[in-house]
């Protein structure tokens, strides 16, 4: 999905809610435990449920490989179910040296039906660059994130800034607003305007809303540029609103909760 | 396998070498293409026949990912054909908030039966600790690595030295030198004393000889320490020696070439 088919997604359906798939075994309804493969059971239904008040789904890979190979399956039936109007997002944070990464690129891009892929910075450009060479896909690219572990080194100074800016400013310049995103944590909203004006026409992937306790309001204020320029995540608020049967019905209410809520804020 | 373990092992075989499984179905001779399982059936017959030479192998899960499905099935095969006498590094690069990192850990040191998996430090200490808690499993963090993408962030000045001492010097705090090693890339050989300074009883993993250009000789004299505290791999100049039918006699003659000349190097 290119940028213009995504901004003009956005504005038809007035949401920038990507609900995150981050669907752990030891969580889902235990009614469903009785599938062949229960994951894909419980995503499929959270799909079905979300899909008029999202724009995007985001495969978090990790409890996936949890899982090994009834995991991998899971997530391949998972992606191939999300409908083709829906940006799909691997959370992978992949990076390695140019050769691996084109094949983490293949694995994403190619092998699954993947619009984008999260990829972390710290090995540099070699390591980012053969994401990049895919027409009409994203890299999403670790900038400021939403835990407590940023200040260990995103907020580190360095002769550029905090290194998240020095990574904002470098990772720019390898690719373009039309496939190139970042991720900027929800709970860190004190510092999105100083972001934006570093990166005013890229699109950030906003984890950190509901269980990780960023404000939605907060940071659609601060964040959002002429085309939104903003997918805001929220995975366990939704696909965990309820523990019992009722866990689809559940999931719509809290992502048509957001839907209602990002209908105020969107100004495309 | 302990940290005790691992140094018995390297002083009794007298071998610090690991064999990295970067298996490219493209690459791998063409009469294995008939197998039900090419990429397992390359990897048994190189393990088998290296085994003698090396105490370790390392497997990059991109290779086998792009494969989907059926590469990770080759990797959990691989991974249960190594024997228990080698130490074996999921070369993962993963790392993510806490709650995502456990997962990883799960997929890599239960699912899946490593000794060690390397992780990015971008996201700070909780991306980093859910891995340290494993008894006798290994987080190998990336620290100065060996492709020219090293000078955008890791060879960046911070107020504590550049970025990948930073990370040295903040990761040895989280975790011992019984579960943390360090990635410093071979062709990095004129900052190793300055590392070992800082590092002085970690063990590194230490890619980039052959291929990339690193030295052998180079690296062992800089940055062995009393325990040895390197594991050397080498991928594509040992499991690529020859693209024939001959693959695995010339996977052991290389890998026995390296054996040769680290019997000479180490110290232990």
């Amino acid at each position: 999905m290119n940028r213009k088919q995504l901004v003009e997604t956005i504005r038809q359906k007035k949401s920038y809610l990507c609900v995150g798939l981050d669907t752990d075994i030891t969580k889902i309804p235990s009614q469903l435990l009785s599938y062949a493969d229960p994951v894909f059971e419980f995503n499929k239904r959270i799909i079905d449920a979300t899909k008029d008040h999202c724009v995007c789904y985001k495969i978090n890979t990790a409890f996936y490989e949890a899982l090994g190979l009834k995991g991998w399956e899971a997530m391949q039936k998972t992606v191939d179910h999300i409908p083709s109007t829906h940006f799909k997002i691997a959370d992978a944070k992949r990076g390695d040296i140019g050769n691996t990464s084109q094949q983490y690129a293949k694995a994403f891009f190619e092998t699954l039906n993947f619009d984008a892929i999260t990829v972390a910075p710290y090995m540099g450009e070699d390591s980012v660059k053969p994401f990049l060479e895919y027409e009409d896909k994203w890299t999403i690219v670790l900038g400021l994130t939403s835990n407590a572990g940023a200040k260990d080194f995103e907020l580190q100074q360095t002769d550029g800034g905090y290194l998240y800016e020095k990574v904002l400013q470098t990772v720019s310049r390898w690719g373009t607003t039309e496939n190139t995103m970042f991720v900027i944590g929800a709970t860190q909203a004190a510092m999105f305007e100083k972001i934006r004006r570093l990166t005013p026409d890229h699109f950030y992937l906003v984890p950190g809303i509901g269980a990780q306790g960023g404000s939605l309001a907060d940071i659609s204020k601060k964040a959002m540029n002429k085309d939104c320029g903003i997918l805001v995540n929220a995975s366990r608020a939704v696909i965990y609103a309820s523990s019992k049967e009722d866990f689809a019905e559940a999931a719509a209410a809290a992502a048509k909760q957001y839907h209602e809520e990002m209908k105020i804020y969107l100004k495309v």
